[in-house]
């Protein structure tokens, strides 16, 4: 089919983009570049050494004989250009990575948050306008989060995106229902996903789009086969402290013999999925969309869960390094379960990578491989969830999301 | 108390602002203007005479002695010009009216979809971002509304904010919480109230912002006793397809001998107020501030409900007027009920102002008064809440927000 990958340059858009071209696809891919830009603005690289993406692009066709299109195009800001790309195309589906994608990033400084909110939010909306007036019959595929369900030890395994409640009427009874998980973000990206769940659910509502919203886990690995074809083809592999993934900074810190950094106690659960995986999920997605009249999709991409410390043990087990902990920036519970479903994406086919069998590949094939390309002085994480970082937490988290407890209004 | 009213020019923002200083509060008006701009924009004019905002700040001088001040200011343009009047002014509480209003405006075209969610997204965010970076604890106060939680007939009493639920835990059980109310807004200008909630609920969480959310009802009447101390302070009035109130609409209509225009059966139930009782409402807010670590406080800013047919025979039979039936442009159920709690404010001392009383006066006042600037031209609504208008609903709204039945996923 013909798809096109708003976002295809990043760490998930472009093993997307080249995966779905290897199946056989017709990928164009979309993108500012500023994830690169942001490299720049943090003085950072990625660990391997990616190529621009013309020369991927290049790469990729001289490889594979498969050729990708490119439009350089700014989402949030270029409406027309994103109107007239939809007309040009006539895609059959819609991938959509084209946004901010890092939390720590989001909460630098006030300019940071605004950028994100201003950039995200009118990302997603310009491209559900844009298909409505297309008068195209687009398949939406968006990468949501796992942070949207927040990670406050709720009691409830979480659902693919619809909780049945029974709720009170206000007259002493109650009525079944099923409803959207409540939401409970951890930072300002976070939030804008969960902006992003609304938006899908009124123009799902109100212009019948067809929608698959992946609540993704953070991804840890780099490469897929197709990228592993040809060097220039390499995905990026970041370790800095806004825009690394945690199981990819410990990896990077052992490489280096630096002392693995976990916050507060590491207590903290979360969700895990590889790249390869992510980008099997996105072409499971594509080839299963809602039909006309279903609601939006709502997906849990995500295939495995772990505390952050049990992961920093498993690093040290395999490569000898220390592990220190460091206090927490996040305004979050120090220890969290996280149980979590995620039957439809196993159900339509998905067959998960095993962190502890090809965690030692990473090892070997990226971190020590490229270590010397490393900065170590970018390691260190610098955002502050909070102007009076470190003080007591106000005691608020109770009201949010479906966490128990908490006071009562007047 | 010292307060900026963002938005202060506008519908509710004008008498707000002067009632405000009226109790002796010290008030900072902040707005662009926008609302002059789009009755450019859409060829219309205020029924009643309002004079620029110079002019209603220096009549209020000479009449009550006090001063009103005004920053020309783009709220979601002018982060910079944001900060610096809280820096300036110090205030202790900000009322937020600075949104576009208009549920049929927000529908109009891709263009003002877009001009909605970015101008009303962009303005709460840098709010709630500006007071964080100014350091000041400043009690926020924003104008929702009643349309966030949708008209779908969904078999509970509205609460104010949040719902009472017994949740699944996916394991068998059930667990008792509490939740923001799930969203099911009828318009692109809802659908940013909604967005809203979740900005204030993510401030309030990470960084204890104190907030109070107004969930308005329609708002009918024109003046307050300060509006009507001089003509160079009365309100405006709208009557136009976009930004005419139902009610208002209807008694215009009548007072220039138009038929009065019902969309649909008639059978939609909406929830009212008084400009009066709103402004006395916004007073209360700020005298009753939720205190440190208190979750936002959600209050349903209402007085009556009633069927839209009913309100049509009210006013036929006050004027000898009659009904016309319509297509309804709105993606809508024909016929609701719709029940709220409205207990928090009338416990706080409201006295509302019935409309089965003050009615007669907006008719003698205001539609008969100025009857003679009436473009009846502008009266018909033209906004389409789809490009397919009036094609079959695709059967979505069934899985929106507290509403019954509906398809289930794969």
């Amino acid at each position: 089919m013909k798809v096109i990958v708003l976002g295809g340059d990043g760490f998930c858009g472009w093993p997307t983009s080249i995966h779905l071209s290897h199946l056989g696809h017709e990928v164009t891919i979309a993108d500012n570049l500023s994830r690169r830009n942001i490299d720049n603005e943090l003085g950072v690289n990625s660990l391997t050494p990616i190529t621009p993406i013309q020369t991927r692009i290049a790469a990729w066709k001289e490889i594979s004989g498969r050729q990708i299109g490119f439009r350089f195009l700014d989402v949030a800001r270029d409406y027309d250009g994103l109107l007239q790309l939809l007309k040009d195309q006539e895609p059959d589906a819609l991938v959509h990575f084209a946004k901010l994608p890092s939390a720590p990033y989001s909460m630098k400084s006030g300019r940071h948050k605004r950028y994100t909110v201003d950039n995200n939010l009118n990302a997603t909306h310009n491209l559900l306008c844009a298909v409505v007036e297309s008068g195209l019959d687009v398949h939406v595929v968006h990468l949501g989060s796992m942070g949207v369900y927040g990670y406050g030890g709720t009691g409830v395994k979480i659902p693919e995106g619809y909780l049945s409640v029974r709720a009170s009427d206000g007259q002493g009874g109650w009525v079944e229902r099923e409803i959207l998980h409540p939401t409970n973000p951890g930072s300002i990206y976070h939030l804008t996903k969960t902006h992003d769940q609304l938006f899908f659910a009124y123009y799902n509502k109100n212009d019948g789009l067809r929608i698959t919203d992946l609540h993704q886990g953070i991804v840890w690995g780099t490469n897929i086969p197709e990228t592993l074809r040809d060097e220039r083809l390499i995905n990026r592999f970041d370790y800095d402290g806004d825009y690394g993934t945690v199981l990819n900074r410990l990896l990077m810190q052992a490489a280096v013999g630096h002392p693995l950094t976990v916050y507060g106690t590491g207590g903290q659960t979360r969700a895990f999925i590889h790249i390869q995986d992510t980008v099997r999920c996105i072409a499971l997605a594509l080839n299963n969309p809602p039909a006309n009249g279903d609601r939006v999709s709502i997906f849990n991409q995500m295939t495995e869960t772990h505390r952050i410390r049990d992961l920093a043990k498993m690093v040290a087990e395999l490569t000898g390094a220390q592990i220190t902990h460091l206090p927490n920036p996040r305004i979050e519970a120090e220890e969290n379960e996280l149980f979590a479903e995620n039957k439809h994406l196993l159900a339509l086919g998905l067959e998960p990578i095993r962190l502890s069998t090809a965690l030692m590949q990473e090892v070997t094939q990226i971190a020590l491989r490229y270590r010397a390309r490393c900065d170590v002085s970018k390691i260190p994480a610098t955002s502050r969830w909070r102007q009076d970082n470190h003080a007591q937490s106000r005691g608020v988290e109770a009201s949010q999301g479906l966490v128990s407890g908490g006071k009562r209004p007047v």
